[in-house]
């Protein structure tokens, strides 16, 4: 497997051998272990120091269910420690089938200007991108694809990314090649943009297949694991029918959907804005109710959603980007929240930390709370990179700085998601403590407080909530390393055999003997190497804390977020 | 002496006799004591938790020469650390007399809305301020004057504080009732205007002296202080004559005048802006070469300039001012500079944050280099709230935020001063390590580095200058906490029966037995509670760092900032 290097100042590419002990490292372990090896801690994020490594995970390419998640590492321009931001799509698998374990881009360019990154399965080669500049994602897809072939995954930046605001992201095309699916959070695409690359385009023709050791081995655990998940009643039935926004009337009904900038925990209108909603709204207008982010995904729990005219509108038409837009803006019209996720995917910004920041914006009246129309022209200025543009772009901390706000729900200046973490505690004390900022991913203690999958563990007192999120992070951190997705992690923590398939998959693949110690082993070593950079890049546990207005009683249970400061430090205590 | 508590929530203000252990603190000492005892470091800036102390130093009010500076504490905005913030004018010396020992302002109102604290020798009260809503500090004093009386003093924010602008400066009236003097740094507007305040006036009509334990004894030693004083060549000849713009053709000559963003050490048109210009100038238009902040001070270093018309434009026309708008953004016009000076007072903002901030503008291109007229502009959207005025002025670091600017000259997102590190090793150790941000005031090394004032160390050898810094930071957190201007510093540096005068006074003014090692043993515990409270509040060792583009050589020297981070790191060892 090979490490590609891009170096941006001198424009020269250069292919090395990965090292032996990156071999067990793939997606969030390995960009966690090439950001903290080569780059320096203080550095600035969008400065010539920093790097940005694109890693699909260890089973990605191959057969295994749900396996094509990518990962990109880099130092934060939004948080300022170490960020892994996720992503489906077709470009894991590609990248792991043309062998590639990383591509790691370094310097700055020299003089203004974008490149294209060309990836074949003859080699990698940067191409002039002046032509796109200034485009976004949707526009940069169709020409790419029409240039490059249909088949070709493009991953890219928009306006966003070319203005190198905190919020942009890395679009990644999916199995139709359209630009929905991204890594979101951290602003990935201002470090992109910064380093001068507005897309990467892989091609995978006449890539040879991902190399398994024992491919009966392989297919038997893969095939069994594949099993576990589609019999699961959340990713077998929940998630392929309505998606993730299945999770509104949960939430809701559980009083844990922050409503009005984390006012309330509970949307009078939840039901318009529903995942059952969606699911009728686009079975009427002949979208898809469920759909698979990358080939090889039995969880599809994507969608295509059209427009009143039955036209394609957006995709990948996720719970956090309905609750960012809809309760959190109390906005209730569910076709102007996926128009507002169509330009969120298109400008190249994160939908979750662009819901977030509305609400502040709404919180200081730059707008009124329940405007779409007005949100819709926020983000057309994001698009066009005016100064107020660039104040939403840059996210919920800095405009609430612009205008002085105070009810920011943000942690490590990363925008809280979807669920109140005063009603779901355990989730917040993953909001407090993962070193990727405010991220329900990194410890989705959901599962437990909420879905009752699992353990039970009761979201409204604080007892075990401390210990449920550290599993939850050790578990994660591992699983972002395989390329698995996610939503694997329901049948994981509920089907005790289910672990063994993985373990056994990458044993089969890589010839290894790895026990489900070592896999836990990893995910420890990960967390630990990313909270060691945080500290050197000056985030200490004073950072691991909720904003204070989490100290006010939330509607419907009155309760307040209680997890004391000590009892949040204690859970790097592995 | 009386602590007065103003609580915003209530509109109630109570009164209580200041704690024993808090007899020896004033100014600094006490600001920070304060803030650290009741202060949670993590609160939000400009919420609730947050605290306002306004503390005169020890010596304020009685006939010690230069001794009437103020403290401002509060967590900064800015920085998101503690933060003294120090000025000159009348309010230390009316509060001081007043038997105040410092003004507490907690929580913030329940309505938006602002009020004017009145202070007389009968006490204190809030008064209705709304009429003085959107008004600038020239207008505010002015009007204030008029209803208060002429010889009040005048503490308010303009524009930027209301709109709680990171660079938000609490302006404090001189002895002509101008609001020239400022607690510039670190967003102290901001927060007296999240807290509602628009303006304290401060009336000591009757007030008592203050009181002196033995009259004679602290006499003899004021007079023999003023007499060191102004026989000292810095305090008694080069800051009367010149000002403090003196130091531009001393710094430019040095290679320390940082020019265009810090790209280079001297300024071609450094004559254009210089000390010897600007008193050559006021002379013609007969404004004043020399004045006084504060009555009693005997270095008068500040000055009254006119425009072209021989008209009042404005007074304390600080070198840094000068290098900020002049040197810093390539502007070789004095007038326009002191325009900008002119329009900061006005607007309530600081002038080195705005000057660095320009300087960033212009980098990311919003304004060319050199255009005077622009960056007149973006003051004028500053006073306005526009969109770009929120983002100029929040200072440096989030200006460089909006847009994409990785040349940004902050410590700990405070804009760095008018003397460049590489070629001023000594200050560049103080930049990053003191617990305020990029402050010079906080340990100026450019005494022994450039000006050979209490001995001679090599600006552009890395030796000896964390330890230089160090017992700077000392000596300079224990005068702040006395009243004294930091200008005072030269004589104390240079002659060593100076430093016991100071002693001498404080005894005879308090009847007590302190000596040269308590006054060392004070500025110690300051700076060790600062940073302390630093910690909690989320700011480690990787904080005391300067940007990496200082590894880039300064011209005409060729030097880099090459002081270690384990040096850096040593500072705090005492």
């Amino acid at each position: 497997m090979k490490l590609i290097r891009i170096n941006m100042a001198e424009k020269r590419v250069t292919t090395e051998n990965a090292p032996d002990n990156y071999a067990i490292m793939g997606g969030r372990a390995l960009t966690t272990e090439v950001i903290a090896r080569e780059v320096d801690p203080t550095c600035h994020p969008l400065g010539h120091n920093n790097k940005l490594v694109i890693a699909p995970g260890l089973l990605s390419g191959t057969s295994a269910p749900s396996s094509g998640r990518l990962s990109i590492g880099f130092k934060s321009p939004l948080t300022g420690g170490i960020k892994e931001s996720n992503a489906g799509g077709t470009a894991a698998q590609k990248l792991a089938k043309l062998g590639i374990k990383a591509i790691i881009i370094e310097q700055i360019p020299k003089e203004e200007g974008f490149s294209i990154l060309r990836v074949t399965k003859d080699g990698v080669e940067l191409v002039d991108g002046s032509t796109l500049r200034g485009k976004a994602n949707y526009e940069i897809c169709a020409t790419l694809q029409k240039k490059y072939g249909e088949k070709v995954c493009v991953m890219s930046i928009g306006p966003a990314g070319e203005y190198k605001l905190s919020g942009a992201t890395v679009a990644v095309s999916d199995s139709e090649g359209r630009p929905v699916r991204h890594c979101g959070r951290g602003g990935g695409g201002a470090v992109l943009g910064s380093k001068g690359i507005k897309a990467i385009v892989i091609d995978d023709t006449d890539a040879p297949k991902v190399a398994i050791h024992d491919q009966e081995k392989f297919k038997e655990a893969a095939r069994d694991f594949g099993k576990i998940l589609t019999s699961h009643p959340v990713s077998g039935q929940g998630l392929p029918l309505y998606g993730t926004a299945v999770l509104i009337n949960i939430l809701n009904e559980a009083g844990g959907l922050p409503t009005k900038n984390f006012r309330y925990g509970r949307f009078d209108f939840a039901d318009k804005i529903s995942g059952e909603m969606v699911h009728d709204v686009i079975n009427e207008r002949k979208g898809k109710v469920t759909h698979a982010c990358h080939p090889g995904c039995v969880i599809r729990c994507s969608q295509v959603y059209h427009d009143k005219e039955g036209k394609y509108l957006t995709a990948g038409f996720e719970y956090e980007t309905i609750w960012a837009f809809g309760a959190n803006c109390m906005i209730d019209d569910i076709d102007a929240i996926a128009r507002l996720d169509y330009l969120c995917d298109d400008i190249g910004i994160d939908t979750i930390e662009m819901g977030v920041t509305m609400g502040v914006a709404m919180e200081g009246g730059v707008i009124p709370f329940g405007d779409a129309d007005g949100a819709i022209k926020l983000l057309e200025q994001v698009r066009q990179g005016t100064e107020l543009g660039r104040i939403i772009g840059n996210g919920a901390g800095f405009t609430g700085k612009a205008f002085g706000v105070t009810r920011v729900p943000t942690v490590k200046n990363q925008g809280i998601p979807a669920y109140d973490p005063r009603s779901v505690k355990g989730i917040g004390v993953t909001y407090a403590t993962t070193p990727m900022g405010a991220d329900h991913t990194a410890g989705y203690s959901v599962t437990a407080n909420i879905l009752k999958v699992g353990s039970h563990i009761d979201p409204l007192k604080k007892e075990g909530q401390v210990e449920l999120s550290r599993n939850l992070q050790i578990a994660t951190a591992a699983v972002d390393s395989t390329g698995l997705c996610l939503f694997t992690a329901f049948a994981l923590l509920d089907e005790p055999r289910a672990l063994q398939r993985v373990v056994d998959m990458l044993n089969a693949q890589y010839n290894l003997q790895l026990t489900i110690d070592d896999v836990t082993a990893l995910g420890k070593a990960v967390l630990k190497t990313e909270r060691s950079f945080n500290f050197k890049a000056g985030l200490n546990e004073a950072e691991d804390r909720l904003p204070e207005f989490f100290q006010e009683e939330l509607d419907p249970h009155g309760t307040v977020f209680d997890v004391s400061d000590a009892e949040l430090d204690q859970l790097f205590n592995f």
